[in-house]
């Protein structure tokens, strides 16, 4: 298949190297020329997406979000208008389950299909083509998707006919990683005024019932002092605050994410947003005048 | 070894048959009487513990709380003046730090070793001699109560030569636990104001970064509708309030925790109290104005 990428960030340069080590011919669009170039190198085009749109079988949108979507979709230079009829666009962007609907409807009224596609994994799983897709779509989107599907994830979750569901299901799932990222930082901290280091925290709560994926995921770099950006703190202001904005919409309130949320807000206000999200635990260091780990790639 | 154990709840029982099964003598005691007679029929004994202690190589707490393990240890008819020279006080109960420091001291000070020994693994582990015994105390403590730490525990994480530290570490779990379950509530029931059902969240999210010990633990209960109380919410107000008054005292704060047992409380003040901790999502739907699954345990 000729498939478009936009946005070769960690994620989207991945799922690019994964689609071209799965056979198929891929053309990226980035604003960083360097990843692009980098792409072209590993045998991807790089020419200009709109020029290369009325070729391509699908096209895989992995920008930051939805009014980035909005634009590379709709706006001026939107790929839309120029994909050929019987397209499909597959949207990797953690969005509002109504955008996704909204983009859904419009990309049918020009014969294209839709599949509303978040992805789940990180950036090695990404680069592996082993990623989580929570994907719903009509039958013919899953079908056209397929070849695109496979090379980039190791599972996807089919959650039903409709695009919607799927951003739904990411919202869902956003909630509780960012909760356990924050629990994790509160739980660790906690510990170090108790007289329990972070590396006896490690030893211990993994085996027990305190644990979760991201404690176990995200609290070694805390023990390491090493918050290189796998996934950065700015990430969570953003979607906590859609996942927030989402259960205002239909009237819920959420306690344990409102308060998550506010404690990203203020670490990346204390300066922290393009670090890994563990740096949240500075935060609670800082407020409690207790120290971390340090290590090497530590500020 | 000749074992007393005072508590014979729903973990208190399977500790006690669990020691009688690794060919220990042991000497119950609870104020339901019908757990003592059950243990009897089982080969334990029941007869007055403070009757039994001159006799008692080991005595192990089970009770609820602080103020129970106070009254048990050194209350008008405690146990500790009872307990022989060398013997030694396990106590597996929840409580803040500094009482665990207290109540070694006032063992110490009548030659009684003292094993700070909170424990996790719940009610199915403690009746096979799984559990997770987080333990701190001095040498001579962990040698006299090994051979009742083999019997009851899978595991016994040794957390230091003074008491305080094994509680310290089971406040941190427990934070980490009661945010965990109250995510797992308001995440599940977010997903179903979207349309997510019970069942798909159970099927995508353990699959996912989103997954916590507990969800994978709990969430079940709700898909099944059944509250059948394997641990009652009103742990959670106890164990949670433990863990915000230990930070507090440290100057720490801990907005997410604070946020869980908020909810908690607020389940227990719908009359929810003693159903299975998993009833918070109960709050959530209320409030949210859904539906949980009904299963035929359900009120």
């Amino acid at each position: 298949m000729k498939i478009g990428i936009v946005g070769l960030g960690s994620m989207g340069y991945g799922m690019a190297a994964s689609l071209l080590r799965a056979g198929h011919e891929v053309v990226g669009s980035d604003v960083n020329d360097a990843q692009v170039q980098r792409l072209r190198s590993e045998g991807g085009s790089a020419k200009d997406l709109a020029a290369a749109a009325p070729g391509l079988d699908a096209v895989v949108i992995v920008v930051l979000n939805a009014q980035q979507t909005e634009q590379v979709l709709f706006g001026d230079d939107g790929i839309v208008p120029r994909l050929p009829e019987g397209a499909v666009v597959i949207t990797c962007v953690t969005v509002a389950p109504d955008f996704a609907r909204s983009a859904a409807e419009r990309c049918s009224a020009r014969n294209l299909h839709f599949l509303d596609a978040p992805i789940s994994g990180g950036s090695v799983k990404a680069a592996n083509g082993k990623l989580s897709i929570m994907a719903s779509g009509t039958p013919d989107a899953f079908a056209r998707a397929r070849p695109a599907l496979d090379a980039m994830a190791e599972t996807v979750f089919e959650l039903g006919d409709a695009a919607g569901s799927g951003s739904a299901m990411k919202a869902v799932n956003q909630m509780l990683a960012g909760v356990h990222i924050a629990a994790m930082a509160e739980a660790l901290t906690f510990g170090i005024t108790q007289g329990i280091s972070a590396e006896a925290f490690m030893t211990v709560i993994p085996r027990c019932a305190g644990t979760s994926w991201m404690l176990e995921n995200r609290a070694p770099h805390v023990v390491a002092g090493d918050y290189t950006p796998h996934s950065a703190v700015d990430i969570w202001p953003k979607d906590l605050g859609i996942v927030l904005d989402v259960a205002a919409t239909a009237g819920f309130t959420a306690p344990i994410a409102t308060a998550a949320l506010q404690q990203f807000v203020a670490t990346s206000q204390m300066g922290l947003g393009r670090e890994d999200d563990a740096a949240i635990a500075k935060l609670y260091a800082r407020d409690a005048g207790i120290t971390l780990p340090s290590g090497s790639a530590q500020a």
